[in-house]
């Protein structure tokens, strides 16, 4: 009953074969194999467009560039509060851009409102120097909250980040995911709704180590050669990484886990809403469950073997906790199974 | 006849046996699995020491996470003028350490001499702010000359370094070739000669992704974990790393691939300098070959099949070349094989 | 009629003759003069222990080498909202820092509220590096809602600072302000309440360009030399720094000057409360009056030549702004005259 | 005998007197007097041409802030090697630029040769990340070696910068030195050459504290106006630092003061080399005089009250050297006599 974190899974299969094919014979280092030149294209196949891609190693990393490159000095980048890039990432971005200020905006169930958004930005009116320029706009799809933002709520976000003059970037860590979801493509879920930069993730969705960073504008990507590179992220093999992202996009090999994942959350969530003792804290639109449940139970849970985290509660959420209950998080991944969940289930339903 | 570079080469079967391994099942993210921890401890007895360990992605992070773990305001590091550190990691040091200056140091076949290296210390003295002030010291073992320091050089760099107070660093993204040349243990070639911080490659000697920095202190560490994570460096599903070392480290195999790729490198140089057209530009220590030959013999050998890089000769060598001459870097791998070497060869002396 | 800001005064007469005293004759550079050691002792004498003294030229380099100086990789940095740090440096202390977080805690009346703040560290936990690493507490005295912190309200902040092992930071750009008000000992108003490191401002109460930042523990003082000069912070005629704080501290002045602007202030306050159109936002403590008005009688005392600002209202302020009402700030400096003041009144009163 | 440096000296008397002009009344802060402008259109009448000012407080935060804005990720700024942004300004460069290199680029009498230049250029071809990009080049006039560059040496060197795409800085620490030795415009210095960046400094020639940057396409000026804040150089108090330049440069006062003090420089270099015991290092160009003397003649300068300071020779100037024999530095300024210069040479000339 692992339900920790889609990163405590391993690897799927077609990855792990993918490797190894990669691991024979002799190839251009530093990205300018075949193999990473055929990945990067099938990425522009995917995207219906032009784009630029960059492998890079870690989902902080992409997120930490994208917004490096966006950044002048004094720069104010706009992200939801309990935006990933704001709560877990250990100042990465505020390093990568050597001193930029994550400004949080509110909104329910993980996505930022567009007037909230719009609000925080007029804060900064040009020329005032002292409380420094807006230059980002950042989302997460799906959300750091399980939902999802639908295309017109991306959209709307993209109006706002576009009439200010502003980049919006996507952090697509969970970006399959959210794509079956909404049962949209990649092009609309991204530039067509205004996105301009994209963290492309691979690794919780049955890769290891694959993750890449989308640019919609490759006049952009120039720079990004160098910044990659003084970060410490273009890898000397780099084909290992175009050679799982080659299986992972191989014949909707992402989408279907992306898919079972999903599948797998919302067993959950329904079979935890019919129990009388739990109840969801958002919708569960992708492939993680926030879910409230008394103590007496999570003890009963964790006796038996499940593996999750309690989760920080929102303000708003916190009002609405007994004192005999708890706030957690439920992760699925192309590696649950059905059983688990069941298994969980009937833990939760037990007397 | 693959010679570009050891990181051309793909992944030795063993490690993608232990990739495909490590695949299965769940298990704790962020370095936090057993498998991470049995081969950090593994690590331990490898250099008969406590050490601290952290696993990221690149030579290039692992040397810039040492280096800013080290660093102060104003800060100083003293490397030799070829280093890797210096010439082509765009400027990934200076960055990481949010704006360190590497100065270099000079000494004949890649190796900092100690009298230089005291001199160049001695241009800051204590308290006078302008210039900043040293930091630390780092060199690289293999060399970026092919060579590597003996054990007494090493001590030599670390004797000077501990009179002036500083961290010595050792670049090993080839330390198991150097090693295998000196015939010494880890211990031997780095904290029993004054290292305190180690970058330990596997990347360009079988492995696909694995760099270890290691701390000689392990009271040092508390810091490396922030500063790993804050740069993207903290791999999320870091068992797979983990698991390229457990492999690389097991039943010697790593000692045994150095020692086959260095094979490689001297059956070259030995072969180039029994012709009369090349010779050395520095004498072969490791698995690279510095070799300087004449321009129609480079263009037969690109002709037949040949890969390898041009490579700028420093102020010294190219005093000595003549017109119709060129230098050119030769890198052998695990995967480099005999007949390769000798087809290389045959090119060399035919007529 | 100037309330625009304390910062649009002049300088005293006493500074200008410090700075004409000092204009002849050579003295050593760089803070090496006998006139910048004998104002850092004079430091040292009125904070009653021996402190390091380093003159900047803005309280933005004071605050920010302050924070610098505590500063770890992932650094969370604690500070109210509405802190001058957090809202009005254009990411300065982002910059200095190489990439900290300002963590913004509330409290009423810019005062941060001590469980709040206790709250907030706790987010934190030691060891979990995502979230980063607490690494400072900031508050501003005078607070920059015109407030100021009670001596038991600073030892309650220094009290949570200690508890968690955390530096304690004053930014005192208005200090000489606070301590009038509270009648306090600068020593009292500082160390003797937990505060480590002070930005001492002298700019805004009668100097042109005079900051200090002192440290109470000098045995941090080695490697602020190196931070001040790699900030551009250290002043070849640092003497002229030396020069005004010499006068501003000699015979009182600075204490007498902020007892003048904090009169005017409360004959500015005391004035609009006494009218039936205007109220105050906040109490007033020190130099700066923060009044909600009729936006006719704003327009009125405009068109009659009074400078100020409209202020950017609290949340909890905005909900009690009627729909022709607007919230200004008034700020009285040394060079206030009563004339000035009761001018504005006057206005305010008219029919 | 005051030869230890130019910023040992005070402030001119006409610049006390503007200090004292400018602390009467109020006025708008950070830039935006009556006065800010006033003088910052005198710039732009000075260098015959429309120029964005921007006040800073030292000349190091100039050349910081300057290589910031023209810096790019991986970024390499050529100099000469002895330059000051390179030898004398902890890091300042490398911090303001979050990790720049400063290439150091040879040349004789502290001049960078352009032909140097253009090697060192090359060597960092286009779409090669390892190495980085080059990003600007940055010269001193005069140097660090009291000599000046001619025009023409100038545009020599603007003409490597241009064709490689590359802004020019021009560190002016001693403009108006330089100035009045060729007796050239202040646009034919400048941009007439090729310089896109100007430091210029007034704190050396009788200021205090006045230093600007100037920009000779204003265009680049928006960013800079959040580099200046976010670096805590843009001052509350700015209109002293224009009032001061608003002295300087009224009435020529900035040329006859450097004129002055070149003049009492040449007395020294002539008289020295008059002398049978001294030689001069460099031929003097400005207000620095660089001479070698035997050691008992320093011993007896010392004794009878010189000030000054021994100076590092370079590797050229070493081999020169007798075993008896040091290199110092004499610096003069607006406030040095021909007394004091007399009494120094007689000590020269003394048995």
């Amino acid at each position: 009953m692992h339900f920790a974190s889609d990163n405590w899974a391993g690897a799927h299969p077609n990855i792990v074969r993918g490797l190894a094919e990669a691991a024979e014979g002799h190839a251009p280092a530093y990205g300018a194999s075949e193999l990473d030149k055929k990945v990067e294209h099938r990425f522009s196949e995917i995207f219906e467009r032009d784009v630029a891609v960059f492998f890079v190693g870690t989902g902080t990393a992409a997120n930490s560039l994208a917004l490096a490159s966006c950044n002048r000095p004094g720069g104010q980048i706009f992200c939801h509060a309990e935006a990933h890039v704001n709560m877990d990432e250990c100042n990465a971005p505020e390093f990568f851009t050597s001193g930029a200020k994550l400004v949080p905006v509110t909104g329910p169930q993980g996505r930022m409102a567009p007037d909230a958004l719009a609000t925080a930005i007029a804060r900064f009116p040009p020329g005032v120097v002292h409380g420094g320029q807006p230059v980002a706009v950042t989302i997460t799809q799906a959300t750091e909250a399980g939902t999802v933002y639908s295309l017109d709520q991306i959209g709307a976000i993209g109006e706002v980040a576009r009439k200010a003059g502003l980049p919006l970037h996507m952090d697509g860590a969970r970006f399959a995911n959210a794509l079956v979801t909404l049962g949209a493509t990649p092009a609309e879920m991204t530039w067509k709704r205004g996105v301009d930069i994209l963290s492309f993730g691979g690794t919780k969705n049955g890769c290891w180590c694959a993750e890449a960073l989308v640019l919609f504008d490759p006049g952009r990507a120039r720079e990004m050669h160098y910044l990659r590179k003084r970060s410490a992220q273009l890898f000397s093999k780099s084909r290992f990484i175009a050679a799982q992202f080659d299986a992972y996009l191989r014949d909707g090999l992402w989408l279907e886990l992306a898919r079972h994942a999903n599948a797998m959350a919302s067993r959950l969530a329904a079979g935890l809403v019919s129990t009388h003792d739990a109840r969801l804290a958002w919708p569960t639109g992708s492939n993680e469950v926030f879910a409230i449940l008394k103590n007496a139970r999570l003890r009963a849970l964790r006796d038996q073997g499940a593996v999750f985290y309690d989760w920080p509660a929102t303000a708003a959420i916190k009002d609405e906790l007994a004192t005999d209950e708890t706030m957690i998080r439920l992760v699925t991944s192309y590696a649950t199974t059905a059983r688990e969940v069941d298994a969980f289930l009937s833990i939760c339903t037990g007397e």
